[in-house]
């Protein structure tokens, strides 16, 4: 045996191990439980956040009159339907784990919810790009602000990216700990 | 000794160790060689594409008279001369890596390609979005396809797009490096 490379140490792992939970729980299904993940309450926040913001886009650019003349605003709205839909989706799942203090940190479930995050992401950020580039034409390129609701445009646009935003740690942690999972998994 | 938990063999890890490499390299520093990293051939084909992808987008937009009357069609040329800058940089680093077989897997490295990645495909996928918004609403809400140049903003548009899908894989996998890594470092 080499003295070099201390790679074990039999007696001292067999009497008293690092890590009880480690060692009871099977590796790769349950995760290291981080904030905002699903389940948490501020997961839970994150989530109803997200929900708020996209209905105050979708309310506001509904309210406008003249908002179904212009495709990137109907495509707006609908991304906005989507994400609360979605939103208050997860909201709802989160809510069930915490009354009943179940965890929500199976692998497959994450890299769902890790899929479903970057899709509405995807769409709500197009959405809101697109109603940006319109709402700047109008604003800034054609000066007609007189004629249009531009304020509203730009209340709507500014909810939308700020839902987007706040997608993102929520995707973020969750694609993480998908990564994390597989590696456990591919290790162990 | 508990025979019942065969956690260790010092005698066969000292004779014959499993994974010579492993053992010789820190771990965490170097990842498993992945095909669309940093370094591989692979990699490098996808940075060329994004290249060339921005570039015929950043041609064909400049190439139209009244582009600068938009300012969504100015920030699509201003993100794809981005796009343009940063995969030529990443991509004459590929080939400087394969020119000298030298590996880029270092983790801090990794970790700056998937930032890089995600700010470059985050810009040129907000560009052309607002460009298509605008493309569409010139196109298909006014119907003034005659007095524009129509066929040249979606040429461009759909180019961006394109550019901004084929950064995707790049992020992804870099990302995916980066949580593996860091998995690696924070239980090794």
């Amino acid at each position: 045996m080499f003295a070099s490379r201390p790679v074990v140490h039999p007696m001292e792992v067999a009497a008293a191990p690092a890590n009880p939970a480690q060692q009871q729980q099977p590796q790769g299904v349950l995760m290291k439980d981080l904030p905002g993940m699903p389940g948490t309450p501020s997961g839970l926040a994150l989530r109803v956040t997200q929900f708020l913001l996209a209905a105050v886009s979708l309310a506001v650019m509904s309210s406008t009159s003249d908002f179904a003349s212009v495709t990137a605003f109907c495509y707006l709205i609908a991304a906005a339907i989507l994400q609360c839909v979605w939103s208050l989706s997860v909201a709802i799942v989160d809510i069930y784990a915490l009354l009943v203090k179940r965890c929500l940190r199976n692998r497959r479930l994450v890299a769902f919810f890790a899929i479903g995050d970057l899709i509405a992401c995807g769409v709500i950020f197009s959405g809101a790009c697109a109603a940006a580039g319109i709402t700047v034409l109008i604003a800034q390129d054609l000066l007609m602000c007189s004629e249009n609701h531009c304020s509203s445009f730009q209340t709507a646009v500014s909810m939308a990216f700020m839902c987007s935003f706040s997608l993102a740690p929520s995707f973020v942690l969750n694609f993480w700990s998908t990564a994390f999972a597989y590696r456990v998994v591919a290790a162990g």
